[in-house]
């Protein structure tokens, strides 16, 4: 047994098998992923890595599991191990590398199938595929894949810690304790209702705050559109973007020409596009503006405009949905879903749409005119200011 | 400029007017008034004071003037005076002051019409009519008492702190900041929606789980039921009572005789009474059990039983009421109510009905059949169980 | 299991017996007795209380344990009654009770030979003798009451959480992580010298910030004052006053007469004595001012001022003493004091001196006559000026 | 003026001048550099940056300014611009940079001497060399590189934050709050004395257990040698190398070959190098290993052991050496340096000593045979054990 210090856990306690395998290569790599991709752009302080989450998932499903009096190893793994097929930026490469792979970083075979991680887990007796499936969340006891898990609970106060929003403090040590196995499900106790309720809104607070803000987004989509010029010019494969770290691909895309090269230069600098159009829901007909013919909206607005391809980007993130609103709570003996016993809960699915927007993004110096074009192509009458702070 | 240690905001600065203000009897008293009542009783460490809930309202009350660039002397004595109209253990004590005198707590003239602090006053040449205005929340510029107030941003991030309950962290810094007026009017703009609605989510959570927790509610109810007693029998005055600290309200009773004696040796030794039936809304008529009738039913009770009178009590709790949901909200150069932005607030108002509980406590030895004699005499079919943690 | 909610240590888990014990009368008393006496008067937060502190010590002395691998239930049970000894206002009234009784509050046999606790004790057949010697810090392990013990861990750590100040941070979960048995004997590793060190140096700097602010030590020396009068005159039995709480005790004093009850008007309301001079060590032959002959010295100085005996107050606080500079390290195989390792600590025992401080109290009016005396029949040259914030 | 979110101070407030200044490729590679090079291999959560702290510094510089009343501009900016001299890992690059190029990171001047940063600064007609030379800290007022200077107190803070090291939580409000000028020079008030103790032992406490811990020193001598075979066979120039961020001199390692690109895998891999002999001061004629030596002694020993040069690596670091004993303290009118004030600091200055250790580091298969041989080559009777968490 030794511990590690965590600033938000204390201490955490690893055994033997949890210390091979933080030392190995695929765990060490998250130690150069940034758990929020670009929100560093905003939050100074948001650089805490993917490898730090994974400890503290580790160790909340100890407790967890402490609690429930279950003594299951492949758990504990799983939940140390349920981020290594992130890609490079976390989230913020996730869209690119499902498109060209369709799979998503929860797929993680591939990663222990050979090499260190197989050979520790050999080592202990321990199923691959159990782990495999306890991180896709195809397994009976749903402590790390769930409605309400302890990945989620880990990140939103990590999350708080390091940007210093106050939003995503949420009371685990109560939600723990009041969580519990009924008819071989894993329930929540009414006595935990709020804490529940507390995660819940916290999650939907810090979206436009943090997880949605403009300015990750921005540096996001410009991102996004270089890696797809790199992969359609085949100059990157995406099977080596998958495995890179942030090091590598900034520094891999630094190193090529053109667009990609300018995109990069402006995101280490933060020369960053700017918001010409904020466009809430019901402003525009979305159905007309899926994520398909965005790009041949964008090189509309583009030509129209008179500058060349890739200088408009339009950013429609996907449809908010909030899983957790059928977590199982225990009431009289009954499982409930938690939006039937909670109203607060049940407005929240409908509510997010407020903090959703489509952003249109174009340099500064081309802004009105984008704003003014892109109005009239996309039919859109008003537009939404945006709902947090201005610069950061 | 002195500055005292708050270990909220760090270093308070007080002028020399409200270093001699808070040097009176008046605001020294608040020094032995807990600020949460009874709730000691579940959260070992709220033990905190009016007093220094005082110092860190008028500490916010600054910080938002200077946001606003407004210089105004009374308004930041009125935010440091506003809870000298207190009572003995806060709010426990209010109802029942109210019934006897037509009064609150925040009618203060009596207090500052004469004596030190009428004194300082003069000597500062500050109205003191203007002073009472801006603590009754008679005022244009609605700092300290509106719908987004610095008065609730201090409470509720000074009750988590001391509880150590995590719903109550708001973030008050990008709240003040988004603050500013318009039309004359003080109005929150979109930047700062995410603050206001997790401040409002924090009300609402706190509730249950810290300001009505069914142990404090029962240790209030008992002490107002002695109190009651010893008024009517004119074994106290109430002009006295509101003048009590909680040091001298206790030892009083301590020193009285009969239920009276009995109930506070009860809470000081925690041997309260327990929850026979615990009523949400929706499961018995409220119409037939208003407040004014509940001690006909407590006697009803307990005369079926065959126990004292006393040893039954109804808590009938307020309606719950969210003011805050009007709060002025700055959307592309209109005033809007907050609660038409935000459909999460929308929810809240009829949310809160799901935490609100009518109780019913008696002795231990008496529990199960006051419950079946409740349950007959109230006309209820089934009950809520305790939605909080069961013993604290 | 029940969980209690601390702001420090998160959940509290106590079992079956602790919750009995706790909700003794002995137990809950000390929820009215604050942790730090009159430390509020400066810092307005430090209103927590010997039962919190109590719980407190409990889980450290658990977590220990479990460290250890001991299991042990009478240590847990003396962590957690500790301090039910304590007279009212804690160590304010230490010295007085005493004097006249030759006991301290650790003499704690009388309140559990009988009554709640001697019954709960019998019934889970626990021996008395040995949580009183585990209380006293007569025993083999010695995890209470030791060089570094959980007692002080929790005290400074709550103390700094409600003052404020952040001196008192120490890193526990280091500490008590590197904390073995070792030839019978507790032991720190070297790993954990760090962590001592801290622990050393903040108490060091909490005392003349917190537990010697002059502002808290003429409040204790008013009060003591007050006391030796009361009972000089037959007015207060010293059997009753170390078991009043605060609330008791105020209030006593306040339907008292003469100099008492001007004290506790002037404690309760902050119009406090002054300091006319303060003293360091060197500055004055202390020999001739030991604790005996203050109050004829004071009368002398009252005298030749022209004033009544009791308002000219001298305070020679205890020499200071540290003991924790003998804890036992553990280096390489041999166990060593901590004074012989480590500078740092070898040196404050010495740099103690630098703040400690002789005071003499008056009222206001007095203080230039008062110092101007006092130097004389002191034979003091020169005097120090205060180390701490000015006013509070 | 717009405000960014810190997690230690919560809001900056940045005026126009400071926005832009932070928007330029200088201040924007701090973002990727982090500000404790290795220490994240021990603590995870170490990965804050040069760029946050860079902003914490400009605050607390402004908050330092305003209780000194002095509007200065220059001040304020060199506060921000202060790290922008660093090289990539921080420290950790610092020496091997400083003996190419005789110059440390403080050496701004030709990053401010044309572009961007000049630009900003000529608009706002502010000098340039008023602006380096209050970073190398040749100026009268004192604020940003003097004894206690406004650098040292956020970045002690910061890491504390950051790895959850108690250790390093020092009051700066209240130093801050004990400052003034006296006769032209910056002092620290009596009032302010257990502060900067405190904050001198923090620094003390936190450089074994972070500053110094064995795992950042061994990857970062791991990663010197590997720079310096790389200089020295003109693979990197050293110009390049000192401009490079964390990213990509990681990346420009890893596409290197030999020596250099093993080390960086084991690096990022955490394969690093053991520590086979840790040895005090006093064990060792230190004045015989210097750090000129040391690679003609580590070739010795490695030749006698019969493995590649490299692979033994002996770690000298430099003497140690506090520069804030000689603070300047006013007492009663005179101004005295801090160490004859105060034992505890006087102490510091030879108790560094017993933190300092040379490590002699090799790969692990080789650990006792290396630990024999240096034990001869370097004449060393006893070796001391590490005195931080074995592992981290």
């Amino acid at each position: 047994m030794k511990v590690i210090r965590d600033p938000l856990h204390g201490h955490i306690k690893m055994d033997e098998l949890a210390l091979k395998l933080i030392d190995t290569p695929q765990m060490q790599r998250l130690r150069r992923i940034r758990q929020l991709g670009f929100a560093y752009l905003v939050y100074p302080g948001a650089n805490h890595t993917r490898f730090e989450h994974s400890l503290g998932t580790y160790n909340l499903a100890g407790i967890l599991l402490d609690q429930l009096g279950i003594e299951n190893e492949e758990i504990r793994v799983a939940a140390l191990l349920h981020d290594i097929g992130h890609g490079p930026y976390s989230h913020s490469t996730e869209e690119i590398i499902q498109k060209y792979t369709k799979k998503t970083h929860e797929d993680v075979f591939g990663l222990i199938k050979k090499g260190e991680i197989k050979e520790i887990l050999d080592e202990f007796s321990l199923s691959r595929d159990k782990i495999v499936k306890r991180i896709k969340g195809i397994s009976d006891i749903e402590i790390l894949h769930s409605e309400i898990d302890v990945d989620r609970m880990d990140y939103l106060i990590r999350d708080a810690y390091y940007t210093g929003v106050a939003f995503g403090l949420v009371d685990y040590l109560r939600l723990i304790h009041e969580m519990d196995f009924y008819s071989g499900k894993l329930v929540v106790k009414m006595g935990g209702i709020q804490a529940v309720e507390s995660l819940l809104v916290s999650r939907f607070l810090m979206r436009p705050t943090v997880y949605y803000h403009h300015v990750s987004r921005i540096a996001e989509s410009m991102l996004i559109r270089a890696l797809d010029y790199l992969i359609e010019e085949k100059r990157l494969k995406v099977s080596e973007l998958k495995r890179m770290d942030d090091y590598e691909l900034n520094v891999f895309i630094k190193n090529s020409e053109g667009y990609a090269r300018e995109t990069i230069d402006r995101i280490n600098d933060r020369k960053l596009f700017k918001r010409a159009l904020y466009i809430g829901q019901g402003y525009i007909n979305t159905g007309d503006l899926n994520r398909k013919n965005v790009r041949r909206t964008e090189k509309e607005i583009a030509e129209t405009v008179g500058i060349d391809d890739g200088y408009v980007l339009i950013d429609v993130p996907k449809s908010p949905k909030i899983e957790e609103t059928k977590a199982k709570i225990l009431v009289n003996g009954d499982i409930k879903p938690l939006d039937e016993i909670s109203q607060i809960v049940k407005t929240l699915e409908s509510a997010q749409w407020e903090n959703w927007r489509i952003g249109v993004y174009t340099l500064k110096e081309h802004l009105s005119v984008v704003e003014k074009v892109a109005k009239e192509v996309l039919g859109v009458e008003k537009m939404h200011r945006q709902q947090t702070l201005e610069r950061f």
